[in-house]
């Protein structure tokens, strides 16, 4: 059996597999943020000819039923198929994302009073050349000299490949060679070239395995230079949205291998593409920093992340050891170290350490606050004596999964509503170049609820005010919906049902602040910062996520916008030995707050399902603003 | 095109293939100890349809042309053949030899005053469970365990695999575990038996790595005791007799890969069949000692032996870091260390390092001579005071290789010579059950040699009494031969060519000798012991080996054989950690020579050409025997 597609490819089926399957065994990958489940309706396709067995539609609508509308995961072949792939159906994956503003990392390091001086090192070395008389072998001449020119006492650890070059390197480099080393390890020999008074140049890679996006920094680690960044979608998404989902999925047979491997693949593609860009071989990558929460680390290392996700909720991992590119696969030098960043807990991982690093917060006296809203939610309070952390499952929604029409902030994203007080119409607008909107991505969704709230669409539960006439406010297939545009492809629409995910995904949030705040007898006025972290964290707008009741009610001089502070601290621990030890004292004295068996939480989380707040006294500026209105 | 063989197989071959090319491409393999080049005449072939491009015809005689002999490697066919391979031209590889005599290593254990006590340790550990109040990740746990009950404040190498089984071992094991470690390397995590006050039983492999054989020895590493010895052929052998093909086969493309994979494929044969038959998972094979000379140890860690032939003559590593299993690609724990014996110089390896160990030499206070006769030739002189070391370049003749009728000490094999001294007949003594002989070992050829100067066959200079009528001294293609034995194969003959062969190989390792003496300002009569190491010492007659003027003439009591010392040593080293350094300490202070550019070498080497040697006061007993006869 084979099933076309309407582009004319043919991909094979078998009996017993589905649509999505057989599309997945051809590379061919669609969207299914619940791994196939049948849940989350994304996975879309148009019958065009043929007739599958179909064992469920999900969230599809009557009307979508009727337009030839059918999930790929439910969609079992009896025979010959043709069908097409709608545009929002598919993942794409290998995609470069456009590089944002470069950020001025080497400034911030400088704030932070470091140099650049990464854990990798080098010593200059001029070897006498065997003789009859001094027959000594390579390595046991290379030691010789470590010891004697070059002071070093200790017993450095040679891997077997860098044992298996040394001779040829040795007479290449006619004996005078430059030799770097990170801490006990042996990592290269390079030929010296003594016309030139420099250290050979060399590079490092940070590496932010975000559960939606993968982010390398190509470093030059002698400059401590930014030469190139490169973005990609992580791959394991076509495995699932969420961590859960691929904790599940890595349960399954061979499922943690095939993480793995997707993962390690984005980055290699990433490091590969900028490393031929700039024309440098890939052997002369030396150092890598990781940086991802701690179910990313967990799979990159192709470590069973299972426990996971079962009470207590233990990693097999926090502190991962120094281990090899060959270990783990990567596209760089295979002598070369791969550190990655600590995590420490089973939901506050490396990028949340790496974030606080970033923040600076535990070098100052002054109490602050850390927010991490990506795909989950993560925080920290405290400063240069204390710090505590928690997770507070806010879920993905913010980026697009369990959202009706919800996507991740790409081209066709709406990141931002504005509805007129008058007419009750929106105005959007639209990431891009000025196509259709496709969806509705998370700055888009806090925008729009805190916008429907202003104006009364909804009210203080997320009920939609069905008395009212308003344009736009109409009944769909999940009850309720507000049309935030009109698209060839279909409305864009807010449901009932999605501002329920959204208040609870934003109660999460602000009930994990309020809870670990109670926890060190604190109260908001003490927090002198607030540190916004995340992706999401770059169009974010304050006022509306203060509305919506998801951030504090502070003086809005207070927050400050850090965008993706995983690859940032990562980027730190990469240039300066002496910053990624500081990492290790963040995590090894951060406290862990274990939020989800908290008591208090529920109650916090049950107050702040409401908008913005049921203790509105938490929310003063928002609630002179609804008086004026 | 192809080969069609005498059993009825069919072998492909292309245009420009070799037929000794085409048969190792189909995995048919011929002795072929010149690798190839046509110059052994190992390699026969008979034609039986069929006429190749035959480029050259190397030792045959015109007798052997005529039969339809012609050499696999010097035939190129141009259409199909149809062909015969003579027993004596077939390598079989991956038999495995029987078992000798099981040593009492234990009492040798013993008698250097150690205990079995292998560097790989244990401890017991019984680790709290994971709590919501102690959520510690399962590694820090270990660590912390490890730290507080276990009072190891050690900083232990965790490679990734170990991580990778540590969760499931340590629930599997409901947190009561054994921990074993080898130095700074955590090695396994085992569940503890409570019922059982014994530590769980766990194996080490002891290896020599021979030029011609490969031994393995699986010990249970609680007690020390051999399981089971295995032993094999080097597939290496493929590629030629002595290390220098090899080495040159190693510079080729590929050709390192190739001896790799060969020799490592045979360790793993026999490990995997031991271990099958004892039913021991190899997971908990977790320690091996490897044994073998430079070039040995260099192919199997694939390192480039390249610097080995050439002056200076330096090979890529002397002290060999503890590797993994896994990088060694071993069939045991990929986890467990392994260990290599340190090697000298270019020609004094690990296996002499492990002779030296085994004879207990470097203890004592008299001075002792240790010799490996193998497919070289390694001499050691000292006592606890001083070691000086040197090779000598005996080459494989022993081992058959470059004698006509030369082979191993295998079945069918001339092992001992008698020659009638009224009617010049020989009465030889064959390896095996009572089969025809094959051809001559190095004990033969020692014994023969020996016997035809005493017998007056052939004179002082290794020439043959051409005036004497003597049955079975003839005019053979290659001059004049002494017909050892008759057979249905054909006669088994010692050449003029093999005599000269022998007396070279026999006046290197004498040369040796002496010039080591000479070298440290001592006489043959300071020389208390005399050690004979090498698989050849099993069966070497002493008497004869003085006639000949390869070993010194002195007191017969002073000679012990200790067979083979390289797997001895590598097995004290695997049992005891105490003796590993003893070995390390042992190869650190020996004093290597090299002879190979040695003016006072050359002059002893030509003096020692003679039977026994042109200074008859060296061998007094020879002399006197000499006269009697």
């Amino acid at each position: 059996m084979k099933i076309r597609l309407s582009t004319g490819r043919e991909i094979p089926v078998e009996k017993g597999q589905s649509v999505l399957e057989a599309l997945k065994a051809a590379e061919f990958y669609l969207v299914a943020s619940c791994g196939g489940k049948g849940t989350c309706g994304k996975c879309r396709i148009r019958l065009l000819e043929g007739k599958p067995e179909v064992r469920g539609y999900g969230k599809l609508t009557n009307e979508e039923k009727k337009a030839g509308l059918v999930l790929a995961c439910q969609s079992y072949p009896e025979g010959d198929l043709k069908i097409e792939v709608p545009e929002t159906s598919r993942l794409v994956i290998g995609e470069k994302i456009a590089v944002s503003r470069a950020e001025n990392l080497l400034a911030l390091l400088g704030s932070l009073g470091k140099k650049v001086d990464p854990v990798l090192k080098e010593i200059a070395l001029d070897l006498p050349r065997p003789t009859l008389d001094d027959p000594l072998s390579d390595l046991e001449r290379l030691k010789r000299e470590l010891r004697t020119s070059g002071g070093l006492q200790e017993d450095f650890y040679f891997a077997s490949d860098f044992l298996r070059k040394l001779g040829k390197k040795l007479r290449e480099a006619d004996w005078k060679i430059l030799f770097r080393y990170a801490g006990h390890e042996a990592v290269s020999v390079v030929p010296r070239d003594d016309t030139d008074g420099h250290p050979a140049v060399h590079y490092g890679a940070a590496v932010d395995i975000g559960t939606t996006t993968v982010v390398v920094y190509l470093v030059n680690l002698i400059d401590g230079k930014v030469i190139d960044v490169g973005l990609t979608y992580n791959s394991q998404m076509r495995h699932g949205d969420d961590v859960i989902t691929r904790i599940v999925y890595a349960t399954e047979q061979g499922g943690l291998h095939e993480l793995r491997r997707a993962v390690r693949e984005d980055i290699n593609g990433l490091i590969e593409t900028m490393a031929r860009r700039h024309g440098i071989p890939l052997e002369e990558i030396e150092l890598a920093v990781l940086s991802g929460n701690t179910t990313m680390s967990h799979l990159f290392w192709g470590l069973d992340p299972g426990s996971i996700r079962e009470e207590p909720y233990v990693p097999a991992v926090s502190f991962f050891p120094l281990m090899s590119a060959q270990d783990a696969r990567l596209s760089m030098n295979p002598e070369g170290p791969v550190y990655t960043m600590p995590c420490i807990a089973s939901y506050v991982g490396g990028d949340i350490v790496s974030g606080v690093l970033a923040s600076g917060m535990h070098r100052k006296e002054e109490i602050a606050l850390f927010m991490d809203i990506g795909t989950n939610g993560e925080i920290a309070v405290g400063n240069n004596e204390w710090l505590i952390t928690a997770a507070c499952s806010a879920g993905p929604c913010f980026e697009g999964s369990g959202i009706r029409h919800g996507m991740r902030a790409t081209e066709g994203a709406i990141e931002g509503v504005k509805i007129n007080p008058r007419t009750f119409l929106p105005e959007v607008s639209v990431i891009g170049n000025g196509g259709p909107p496709r969806g509705v991505c998370g700055s888009g969704m806090i925008d729009a609820v805190s916008e429907m709230f202003l104006k009364g669409i909804v009210d203080r539960k997320g009920n939609f005010h069905q008395e009212r006439n308003i344009p736009g406010l109409r009944i769909g297939p999940e009850g309720h919906e507000y049309v935030l545009a009109s698209s060839p492809m279909g409305d864009i629409t807010l449901t009932e049902v999605d501002v329920e995910n959204i208040l609870r995904a934003k109660a999460a949030v602000y009930a994990g602040v309020s809870t670990l705040l109670k926890q060190v007898g604190l109260t908001l006025d003490v927090i002198e910062r607030i540190y916004i972290a995340g992706g999401f964290g770059n169009y974010l707008n304050v006022e509306k996520a203060i509305i919506l009741g998801m951030l504090p009610d502070m003086p809005r001089e207070k927050f400050t916008f850090l965008g993706n502070t995983s690859i940032t601290g990562a980027y730190l621990a990469l240039v300066s030995e002496e910053l990624k030890k500081e990492a290790e004292a963040v995590a090894a004295r951060m406290t862990y707050a274990e939020l989800s068996v908290s008591a208090d939480f529920m109650n916090e989380y049950m107050s702040a399902l409401f908008l913005p707040h049921t203790d509105a006294s938490q929310f003063p500026t928002v609630e002179a603003l609804l008086k004026d209105s």
